[in-house]
């Protein structure tokens, strides 16, 4: 099984709770658990974390380096405002997968930039929650 | 099975043999024949069209207005210039994915607008020619 | 009987069938019929043509230099992105009439630029389908 | 026989006067005769009012709410400075034609942009004072 | 006794500490003690809360969901920067005041805008320390 | 009595008859006998005006020199676009308090910028009608 | 002797008592006194005249075509906002000769364009009040 | 004899019929013949083509691969909006000299950026028909 | 006699030459014998040079410090593109008088900002070469 | 020994490991033990700490007040977007140097903006990880 | 023989010696000594200058009114920031050719705009050395 | 002894004399003074030149090609205006040091962007005449 590292950013621990038309009925609870077992059936240990934090989740990047293949990051808020998390995945060698629920160009100007965009490998908008398991997909087969 | 429309824009026709390192290679035959097979197994009769003239374009996609369920398109350059085509879209009423190859949002400027963004349903950029295959698990999930 | 050309670009063959609400519920054809009558009673001969090609529309331009004494268009799309109108309206010496069914100026920033705006003598904007007729009138008044 | 305003804002008393190569030998008075007579045939009955000052316009404007169907404006210079009359037309809830003599767009840069075209249901630019005779025209078709 | 969360962002622990020309010379322990006691006199039971840290203010800001009915905010340099806590007030139904000390306006031009305008309900600033006071004073009308 | 002033500028005098969605059921007149009567409890005996000529507003806050000790000003539209009434501002001595009734940050983005801000001592926006009640509080403050 | 009008703006009835620091002691009464005696040795009658009306402005300026030689026109604010006034200065065939009384280069940004200079044949800055005089010199020229 | 591609875009084919004093009288057959007779003398077999359609020049650009050594490209007014044909450009691997007759520098600001400038290996602007002789000189010298 | 500098920039040694449409029938001789003479009446020893080198202004400038009480100062084409003068005048304690012969408010836009205006007490354009006298008129004023 | 404080923003915990071709091999431990050393030769007691997160930083720059006499700070990407540690560090009394490793200037836009240098006493960029000791030579040539 | 001008600007001189992958091995003094022969041939008599200075070259674009018939100029650097340089050739009646060895639209964005290129007849860029060749081709059928 | 050259632009011989409550006191001369001082015992011959001619700097950086191993420059005003110095910078193949007495991030924007940090290995600015000093440590540094 290859290890690999799935961030949410801010506020998607609200998943299922904030505007539900938008974002669906799943609970970031039950996305973690579909991903880690799509994971399974790809060969993908999935380690699921989320947190309100700009600093804990570039913490977390960093240690991924030399212990996850892969990232596939669900940065919130933070895609915009945040060339830390950008710097801390340029000193990540592994594959980054760029994940939105929502098509982001579709919404506010100042959401339609994305810093993570500048390092990402892949980016999945506006699939809703099944933009994680599209993701999953193609990490599996860049790393096959 | 139900009827939906795979597009390319222009110098698609090119794949496989413009660019390997950075387009694979893969020729637009192998993409399109994988699109159908995939379709099928996903209960999608997938049409494919692709060609390098914006005003054709243009007439495929209001001729798929009640004939087909779901369009996943990529535009190619006309992406960051054509408004035609985002008013095309505009009047279908289906599924619309988009998908870019690379990821757009690493190369020039003027390749980081897409006026088909604004109406696409999910954008798919940088999954190479898997991003087809992403695309049509989206509209089967959307369609079921 | 003076003639004149009539011109409507990309999507507006769709005029009748797309957001009825906004631009009403004739279709183009009802739209060129009475453009044919109210012209035949300002003594003026239309003739209508609709492409959802950029070349097209560049090609009946030129085509209507010595033909044509006037120049009746709605570029659609094509306003805000084509120069290559532009180009071949300069070259025409004749009237020039640009119409939109609706305000451009009430849409999304990007359709508030016209090239063709540039060369028009007239622009008319947000009369709906009269707007055709106002604009038959206002050559009829220029010709005379 | 429905009561409409014909307002025209400021440096528009000198029609006839200023520039008559652009602008024509018609005066405002000669305007304002045609722009009634042509009103009687189409069943309005048009009142004409002229000012420089920003704030009578306002006041006017204010004043047609409950008497007027319709206002045909001519804003002259403050198309493009003020947000006062397009407030005060924001509060009118019958039919707005913006009319310009000259064809605005090809003027200086400074003339593009028109707050009252955020507010029109209808804009008529470069017909000459015909443009008066078409908004009529226009305002006849709405109201019937 | 209706809940509610006084919110103040980075530095302004600082208060009477920090250029007490602009400020004054109350700290924020005083603003806090006249905050809850003029609370109390509305009828409103105010918790009162500090950091320096974006991430804890979005964890703050969550969890008043469910629990206070109103928010008053003073968001400090995130203003200027956090789509993240505009993201975390836009998932919070209650009431939501933001309150400046000084007026941003006349200060330098990258704190003129603020994404938590966006969002709130109301705006106070350049009222001094005085605005938490206002502010407490709006909360208790518009709940009542 | 401390004698004030209460400004209104273009297109108030329509308060309670546009959009009472948004600015509430209250006529300006409503809102200047309660002025009063605040006023009156306050300490403040407060003169109200309004105009929708910008010129009027310039010599009434002209005038106030030497007279009042403080101007709440809401300036409409003029505060997007005067800097005449800034200058004439910038020759009051005494406290200047902006209100607006409704949030303009939330508003179109050329409601966003505010001349009279760059004056105001303070500035009290989204707070509907009641905002004039607390700008009349916030100068009994500074006045004590 | 010629006639010419001498114009100024809103807030310039201040002179001599906002910033003198800035503007210096003398009062509009002044440098209207002073400007008429200059003006009869140079062969100029001079009429002086001052509204902070922008609408009062655009009427005497129309008044002056047939019966002014010149303009001397201090805009004040309305400088940077009145494309109105430029309009109206259009209309008039005589010499018009811009004076500001500081340099308003060194001032806000929103300071530095002018209408008015599109059309000037002269403009001086940052003289103080003798600009006034130093613009009747050049008028004297120009009629020589 | 080598063999190379001359393409004229959009309204080329009005040559010698357009603004004369500005493109010369030289038909573009002329200068299809001169070109022709010019390349036999320096050893280079000049195939000559136009269009109006964008997408048809992004044809003959892809089947020059492996045909042309040197492509000569006046690509007319879509040099500044086609990104499809500087794609295409792009996947020729040959030499690109891009011709303007006129030189776009001293027209309009739209014409000022080339897409195509980005790719073209030389550029020859503002020197007329002479243009394309030159730029023929050029292949020539990079060829041998 | 108060000693005083006189400086003309890059090209105005052609006065007379260049455009004599524009600038006049005068030479450069001729505009400084006439300020001489004029300086001479007002008590003031002008000193007159001119260059077309940047670098020679900015010694010239700086040889002033100490020796000249004022300078009048024609920038010409560096007015727009020198922050070397600018910074020389910043070192310079005396009155500064910024003169350009024509209204290069009415040119080309990049002739509309001068550096030279952030610096100098006053500012006169478009009077011709009586601009010159006038700049001497208000430096005897200033240091009488 | 007079205290001083030596922070560093995220990601420089990676020193050493991340592009050592272009920060050099020295750890982040290498740097802060040179540093402590340099300092003792100084008479500058260095106190060195490193955090991923900006609130801590914020924090840490408050503690800084009253204990240290000097702040040496390389903010990392948060010199790039955080107004919140600019705030803190104005509330700072002492000598505040900035510290790039690499030269800013000479990599992406967006790190060319450092709203860190508006409060900066000094800054050294480029100068590899001596930007360091040169920052602490300054910082004792300040302090005695 | 006619009499030309060959002039080149800044860095010019390093020819041969600087990025010779880019600019070839030419010097200088061969690019010169050919320009003489080539211009024998065609009956040009070539006069070749270079400098750094920018006042220079402004001397000597003066000193060639009225003794050479034309002048071809590669400004360097300076076609990017000098006005000065512009209104000497706007004082020069000839043919001006604007040579660029390189293709400067293909490189940075600052070197984009030529202040040359809004005077020059014709421009030539990115054809090596051998652009001064076909520069003077140029010039002698102009001259013809 | 490794030969260096310390080059310093426009008015830095006004350094001591111009805004010493900015510059200091020192003189360039003392400043010299102290450079070659520190260069000897650094081992490094520091040759001192200064000019107000862009043309003479750019000379002298040319000259440097092959005699000297790195240069210290302050370029002053020509930081942000000359395009020339950064080409001939660029054909220099040792270290460049840029120095800035004063933070040029705190003054006006226009100061904000220099060309020569597109070229400078380091950038030290804000730190005094010390900044020299800094420079050159970190030459010694470089070359060891």
């Amino acid at each position: 099984m290859i290890p690999i590292l799935l961030l949410n950013g801010p506020n998607l621990n609200l998943l299922g709770q904030r505007q539900p038309e938008i974002y669906g009925a799943d609970t970031l609870a039950d996305v973690e658990d579909r991903a880690r077992a799509l994971g399974a059936e790809l060969g993908l240990e999935v380690e699921c974390r989320q947190s309100n934090h700009e600093g804990q989740l570039v913490d977390w990047i960093q240690e991924a380096r030399g212990t996850a293949h892969a990232i596939v990051l669900n940065p919130g808020a933070y895609s915009h405002t945040s060339i830390a998390i950008l710097d801390a995945l340029n000193a990540f060698d592994g594959t980054v997968i760029e994940v939105h629920v929502s098509n982001i160009h579709r919404r506010e100007a100042f959401r339609h930039r994305s810093y993570v965009s500048l390092r990402a490998d892949g980016v999945i908008a506006g699939c809703g929650v099944q933009g994680y398991a599209l993701a999953l997909r193609r990490v599996a087969e860049v790393l096959a």
